[in-house]
């Protein structure tokens, strides 16, 4: 993509009325424009971040077996009447009445819909376990949205359901997302910790929060260094075999937020092994047992032919809210570090003095050569000064700077950086190519 | 996927609510559930086919430089009063208000919020000309919603937008996403025929819908017969040049719907030319001109220096409607018949007899060599009687099926069908394999 033609409004400008340096980076970069209060338009380039941190969450979710739906935003009040919640939920349910006068809602979330849609098609033990998913535009009408993506009203979300005949196969599917989490946080780059969260009337130890470290966190949060230690992606994993020893592995070891913090444990980690930080939740996941299946009676003939009330539970990632997440995690003074999984470019490559025959020439060849080799690439040609594009380079984040000057061709060679350690090397065009789209 | 896990609640009854073929046939082949009137789930065998057709609309508007942002659902009333459309729009226009008693609205349509977008950020001519589209969910309160997904009140729906300085500009983004609409359809297996529609109070003859013609379509259509043979696929295109051969080859021959039709002008083509069918509409492309720029002030300075106010047209593609409309176009007594390119598996792989050794051995492997050559595959290994597992086939209609019997397995050979043609022939298990996964 060139610059010239990329429709990337950037601003030199702190706009004023973002409090956290993600919004303040995601406005400065040109991805998004607030519509209204809480609501956001995704421009090319944050949309494009957007993209693939749902592809991430897409493929980790199938990795385990978990089938792909799409349940639509707008939802009948008589289903979360079934359930209860309809009047329990408070203002923050978006309620609309049609043109009919019958009353519907903007779903927050699905547990209703997906329970009618199972006790409706799925009979038998035979049919179970089951594991669904959608990633879906959700509305809650925050009354007072803030931090950008990270707070929106209208925001992206996965949500996941399973359904089992007994508390056994459901903890099994906790297990398969438990870990299935853990991988889709480490491929963005995000060190996430499981942190045992509040079950809610249900009782019970599964539910928890996945939370990562940034120094801007929302909440503070406490844990045993180790967890910061472990490496997800290191760890070979059967999803269909007993994930039990790594769901262990991971809460065994002391994590907690604020709410569920117990000091008197956290003290006997030895000091040098307690983090004691700022983190940001970016999932949770839920077993609620027959809290939706019992009241909408989601049942199936068992193996003795008598009905088995459905076990379930539900998985949830901010995917909208991640991309705010990623730069809280991943920035300095000059702008967004995108991880290389999530960037939205792989490299921007800048011509330093476009109008010099040999500078075009040089950029003009790597950039064919990018887009040959079908590397993501955003070519800044834009005729203007070498600070303030260098400048947008920096704040907008690719992983991969390759910067094209006089001085540096006179002498046949460009210039690398790599955005994360600032580092800088000159190499030929041809050398700089193919370091930066070789394949490991 | 095994057919075993896969969540495909098909049918053998015709849901007595359905009118028509593709609503009956998505119904029955467990592609959607109705969650409320005019508003669907998408099951795992219906999502697949919608990402399939979404994706193609991507990709030929990502080639014609069309850049994909999102915008929300949820828009705030004062936009469209900005346009005077907020009291024009009557009751398909879903209102809401929110918690702080805010006049918002379920986006029907785009123009307003996009305008805003470019007059925020657009400033100068040297950043025009732009293409613009998003793929969103939209909401129209049908009075009577019907034809599943042929007419929901909650679709999703490809629009984009365009942004010039002059006529002539203007003329030249039409000119693209008119040659762009016909490959969109043709790499669908659908024959789109474009047909003068009413422009509205702005006049001019800039308004083209897109018809696809089908027995079972909504409207009476007339055009001339090469229109339907035109073939887009094998015509040669450079989206940068000159496209206004390309578009008047296919305005220059009669194309009317019901409303446009002129018959005295239809009867001077040859009788053996005229084409008097039904048709379906799936897109629709516009200029519209200052309509929205010039009450919401879209201008940028132009080479002058002087404000320019912006020429923009609107380019929309139903794309829930298409799956209906592709299963209008492509069906039969037994079920659909999925193109190749939206199919949402390529081969259907049927164990006629689950639990013989040989069978198992024979069908294991087939469905093995399939996931290994990343050839999307439906492996039937329910343990159920033949015909009904045949019959669930033909139903979800894809392209090509194995079928692996004792019969056959016994002389080394399984069935390959095509579902279109329903051409039969017996192959050795290998040969089968190679046959359909051999690139051409």
């Amino acid at each position: 993509m060139r610059s010239s033609q990329f429709f990337m409004p950037t601003m030199k400008e702190t706009p004023a009325e973002a409090q956290i340096v993600s919004h303040r980076l995601m406005l400065r970069a040109g991805m998004i424009k607030q519509a209204s209060a809480g609501i956001y338009s995704w421009l090319p380039l944050g949309f494009k971040v957007l993209k693939k941190i749902e592809q991430i969450v897409r493929e980790e979710q199938d990795a385990i077996g978990c089938q792909e739906v799409l349940m639509p935003t707008i939802q009948p009040a008589d289903l979360w009447r079934e359930s209860g919640r309809y009047e329990d939920y408070g203002k923050e349910m978006l309620r609309i009445t049609d043109r009919h006068e019958r009353e519907m809602l903007y779903g927050p979330t699905n547990e209703e819909m997906i329970t009618d849609i199972f006790r409706t098609h799925v009979k038998s033990y035979r049919e179970l376990p089951k594991l669904l998913y959608h990633i879906q535009w959700k509305f809650r009408d925050e009354v007072r949205p803030r931090f950008g993506v990270m707070r929106g009203r209208e925001f992206l979300m996965k949500d996941a359901y399973s359904f089992d005949l007994d508390f056994a196969g459901a903890k099994r599917a906790y297990n398969k997302m438990f870990v299935s989490y853990l991988r889709t946080y480490a491929r963005m780059g995000l060190k996430a910790i499981p942190m045992a969260a509040d079950s809610g009337p249900i009782g019970g130890d599964l539910s928890h929060e996945f939370i990562i470290l940034a120094k801007t966190g929302e909440s503070a949060v406490y844990c045993h260094r180790d967890l910061v230690e472990f490496d997800m992606l290191k760890t070979e994993i059967d999803h269909e075999g007993d994930l039990q020893p790594i769901v262990d592995r991971w809460t065994s070891l002391y994590a907690a937020t604020d709410e569920k913090h117990d000091a008197a444990t956290f003290e006997k980690i030895p000091a040098d092994k307690r983090v004691n930080e700022r983190g940001i939740e970016v999932g949770h996941i839920f077993y609620f047992g027959t809290k939706y299946s019992a009241p909408m009676k989601a049942q199936v003939g068992g193996q003795t032919g008598d009905p088995v009330t459905l076990h379930m539970g539900s998985y949830g990632i901010g995917v909208s809210r991640l991309v705010g997440a990623v730069i809280e995690a991943s920035h300095d003074e000059a702008g967004i570090i995108w991880p290389e999984s999530v960037a939205p470019f792989r490299i921007g490559l800048v011509n330093l003095k476009v109008g010099d025959a040999a500078c075009d020439a040089v950029a003009s060849d790597l950039y064919a050569r990018c887009l040959a080799a079908k590397v993501e690439v955003l070519y800044d040609d834009r005729d203007d000064r070498p600070g303030p594009k260098l400048a947008d380079m920096d704040l907008i984040g690719l992983p991969w700077q390759i910067v094209v000057g006089p001085r540096g061709v006179k002498s046949g060679v460009v210039e690398i950086k790599n955005r994360k350690t600032g580092e800088k090397v000159e190499l030929a065009p041809e050398q700089a190519f193919n370091k930066l789209t070789a394949r490991a």
